[in-house]
């Protein structure tokens, strides 16, 4: 049983409110901890949005202005779910006020905003980390250790793409609560925050830094009607992105992500090459590793592909949940940083990626789109 | 917001009493519906394990003894999560009582224990349910809808296995609270009940009635160390079982189960050959559904892997989850279950499948045990 | 280069004609041996179709009587590529002008017949093989060696189909050159015959004889208009069939093949279960190989997809070809199995399957068939 | 019947020499042309070496210089089989004399080569092909066809790669006559040449022309052994390329090739996304096409896997094969090519990729290396 509450404050209530709120309601029972989540108070300028937000996930009380909720006592943590644009004053104001901070990812507008970020946090002191899930994927987390337990040798070659297709459609269109992400001013990129960021975050923590990058951006759709406006206005994100790039350890990246790939729903892969074995990963059945080993006999060499469904410490997190061969799903990698999240408060270790951690990403994006812009390689950092 | 509530008494807290109080408490979040349940008592022998378990998932209070479980006014609903050999009497007394029952599979140790649960059931007019919970993996009810709107034209095939390879130890012991499976007097029967029968309940749903089988079954450890009396004794279950049958419609069928299937941890699979469409499913990639459609354009013809993941009503109860592209995983049948449970209490209609649906599977499972100790084809209820 | 010819007299120009053909012509290209096979003759009751299929293939002369091509003396081997109700005649005569036998499969129309052709050529003392190629695939040999190495230990499945889906159209007629198959006067039985005997022969290849079975089968279309009658007749093949067995190692088997599998080509797919590995092969990727060892560390165990194109005599034959990762077809079965009769003619050994091989697979499916009529178990043999 | 001979003369006898005599060895067995092709003449600087190889493969004769195997008067057409740097030399030599000339890919070192080479060719009006033989793949050529027929809609992305890892062990040599591929001397380039150049002449092909391309390349291993001096020299090759790029139509391009991609062994893969459709294609299954089509039914769609066999002129080539569901391989692309070849002598055709088609590939090739070297974007042509 939790011997200690940690009472959560929301802002946002759209797909990201609901993944986390869904982690906060679901750790419990599924992890023996000391801190218990409480989901205090959810927050959004819709009063009637977030009060049917609150009751459907349980939220004791509500708030309308996010000022009022980080000052409020009864606050541990705040967790932020609002477009991009909003995350700096938010954290930096959070920070001030002394709670935690959960961020959902990209962590800001650009590497400048997300360095305040960082310095605020650190200066106050508190616990912070930024959603990216996918580390907590069985799967990812398996690949993590294999490559820690040197398994790979050297590497040579890291490729990635985040591939999807919800965008080809001319008239859809773009800003608002639903649509912010197709909005420059709200999401600062297209694809390079929302998708190729997850991509640079697994790749930086499976293979380290990135020294340089080379990129192109496309936007295939020039204008689109305004959801706020109402008016066709110039779309200013970019559709597709995909860059080169060279780590600090010698391997070679690729990185590609686009929203017009017809027939990809959100089909994220990377694979990583080594001298000794290689590793690839499909978020489409992500409850699978494949697994390439150079070591095996001769004639018996071939992919594997792992059901990461194992108990007994075999796959990470996997005891916590069913019986083996029985997949969990995308929903389960934010309980699993959720119960990290509370494990770290237990052991004061940071959870990672911190704000820190997730600058790096946020640098490399920043790499990327001004390389696009000037056609040139560009250092990271 | 739900206006009325279901108060729920679980008896049993192992892998099926996790399942189904995890989709007790989800539920609400995800599906709008006029009932709310509430974990009112959970209730096993052992009132340390009891308390453990109702303090993990939330439950209100415990119970020690199942007669007075079902004899507390504040119950609505009893869900019986214990071996095979205890769900009858339970069943007749809770109905006895007015309670609606959710009833684990499979509904008795035989049809003559499940026609008398089923007079139970009837005879006091409660609601009632068996857990065959892979009807409602969505790609599962996709596939229903498809041969309900007669895509598949005349059916010639119907297969199915269910392989697992956890039993080939020959040091696993038999019997207790963690290996009840492999006792046959708290079992009934081996892969034929436990695994089988979630075969079969599928089968019919999609295909129809059984007329006739034919089965071979084996048990390939003979003697296994008892948890309960230290002592070795026989094996009574079948490791293994196949059978041949011939549906109503003509169409012909082939089931195998095993636990003895090396590299198979929960391989069920399924598949359904009709005159102009076929279609295959597989449980270690569940979100899947693989359709073959002969009236696409000859040089066209391929399966499709359909990612069962999209909105708009086009995959079932997917509106309910995460955006296209991201994959549930296993424990949301069971959420899917209530989900419909609750609906039906809300229209008064049947929650299938019912006691009396899961009857069916029953006969079945006889005429395969039957035939399999005589030889020959046996002839289904 | 070769040093002696081994002069061919084929008897048939159809499908298998043509695969053998061109298996003759293409093996001095890649393998070295001292047998030549030299294309002779060609037979067929048609002259025109006959002399156009020597043509084609390059055979030196035709026949238009089977009986004057088996006494020719400048003809070595005779190949029988005629349908099954031929083979017993042509073999015996054959037999007993002293030529060597290449005999399409299935041996005979059941095992009274494919008796007399085994004390035939045991008579004469004549080199003799049946043309079961699925055992000359690099990945099925693959799998014999990995089985004989004691790699999967104890054996408790055999599973395996044949899968088609060609026949579904009712106007589809029966018999003559191109529908001989459909006719039961000349082919004996349906899919029994013409696919359950590959999975057979593999099965008692890899996991040795078959000692009781259980079948049933179905005939969906049970008129069909013949070719050469012209009027519509009963249909007297199956057109599908499945069945249990028992092996003499003790391990369970379980087989079905259909022509009415609609998405299914030549879907020839099996799997062998042991307590230690598994293995599985399809037809549809002829090419790969799936292995599955137990002994792999634990949280790396997964199915490994073998691309079987390797070098360096890891992959059977396949060093004679191209270079890895560059797969070959279903053709080079052919190729595999001339290169091997044409060795074992170099070393006297009899080149597997011989006839008295092949009766065994003819003695199992002539239990299936009676166990079908009978509706109970058969005893093979 | 073939009426008319096309007499051969083959330069080199390596893989390629191998792949190309079985292609002319078999088209006349599987294809009714009016042409034959003969092997008149194998040519080589070894005698020894080319004896054997002529012997192999059925060649009336042999030479050991080149320039007397262009001058022979019973020579209609020369292969060309040997090193990249030798291609120019023999080709408008062989021009000079009125020969047709198939060459091996790619064309020539650089450009400036390649574009001779077209010029005297062009000059001399001689038929001429160069061995791109991926696009006879029946799985490309339906691609092929699929977009001609306009399914895919305006394209958004091309992505290609190549994926090898055979020259991982750095003790592995470089140069003579089986590692001429890593001597920058005899190859020109490494994987850009070799594998990137594949894929390069698929993309033209089903993408159109590529306008702009922006790349990277690295030698992992810096020195290597030398075949022919026995000393250690630098190696000159690139190890691997990745490039972005831009088409002429608008879509972006991301293309990779390497030989350090552990667990791949010929890893050619390529993937188009269209407004409308999408397809993939992968080497080591190239008897399938996967196809995504948005205009399948909402709920059905899916990538369908067609196994690209079928007969009834539904698949390229394939009529010409066995039955349905059985796969041919890789050499029969060359195969196709010949056949292609042939029929264009018939017609008076050019045979794609003629010269000048293959010249483009050179040209997107020199712009790859040149970009790599200056980093920067670096337009084509």
């Amino acid at each position: 049983m939790p011997s200690k509450s940690l009472n959560i404050g929301m802002i946002g209530y759209g797909f990201m409110g609901r993944a986390h709120s869904n982690a906060y309601n679901r750790v419990h029972n599924f992890f023996d901890l000391e801190y218990q989540p409480v989901l205090k108070a959810a927050c959004a300028r819709s009063e009637t949005e977030v009060q049917a937000f609150a009751d459907q996930w349980g939220y004791d009380s509500i708030e309308t202005d996010w000022r009022r909720l980080i000052e409020r006592d009864d606050i541990d943590a705040i967790d932020i779910c609002v477009p991009n644009n909003l995350h700096r004053e938010i954290a930096i104001a959070a920070a001030e006020q002394g709670k935690m901070i959960l961020c959902e990812k990209p962590l800001a507008m650009n590497s400048e905003e997300g360095e305040e970020m960082c310095q605020a946090v650190e200066k106050a002191g508190v616990a912070n980390t930024v959603w990216y899930n996918y580390r907590r994927v069985p799967a990812v987390t398996l690949a993590k250790r294999l490559i820690e337990e040197g398994r790979l040798g050297k590497i040579f070659h890291y490729r990635a793409n985040f591939l999807q297709d919800w965008t080809i459609a001319e008239d859809l269109p773009q800003g608002g609560a639903a649509l912010w992400r197709l909005d420059v001013a709200a999401a600062g990129s297209g694809v390079t925050g929302d998708l190729l960021a997850h991509c640079i975050d697994t790749a930086v923590w499976l293979n380290g830094s990135v020294k340089d990058v080379n990129a192109m951006t496309e936007t295939f759709v020039k204008q689109r009607q305004h959801t706020l406006t109402g008016k066709v206005e110039p779309v200013g994100i970019d559709d597709a992105c995909a860059f080169l790039c060279h780590f600090d350890n010698g391997s070679l990246g690729l990185f590609e992500s686009t929203r017009y790939a017809r027939g990809h729903k959100a089909l994220y892969t990377w694979e990583i090459n080594g001298e000794n074995a290689s590793i690839k990963w499909d978020l489409h059945d992500l409850h699978r590793l494949e697994w390439f080993d150079h070591g095996d006999e001769g004639k018996l060499r071939g992919w594997r592909s792992i059901h990461v469904t194992d108990h007994g410490g075999d796959h990470p997190y996997m005891d916590h949940w069913w019986v083996p061969g029985l997949q969990i799903g995308y929903e389960h990698s934010f309980v699993h940083q959720v119960a990290d999240f509370l494990q770290s408060l237990a052991t004061g270790q940071p959870c990672s990626p911190t704000f820190r951690d997730a600058l790096e990403t946020q640098k490399v994006c920043d790499a990327v789109l001004n390389s696009a812009k000037n056609g040139s390689w560009q250092a990271v950092g």
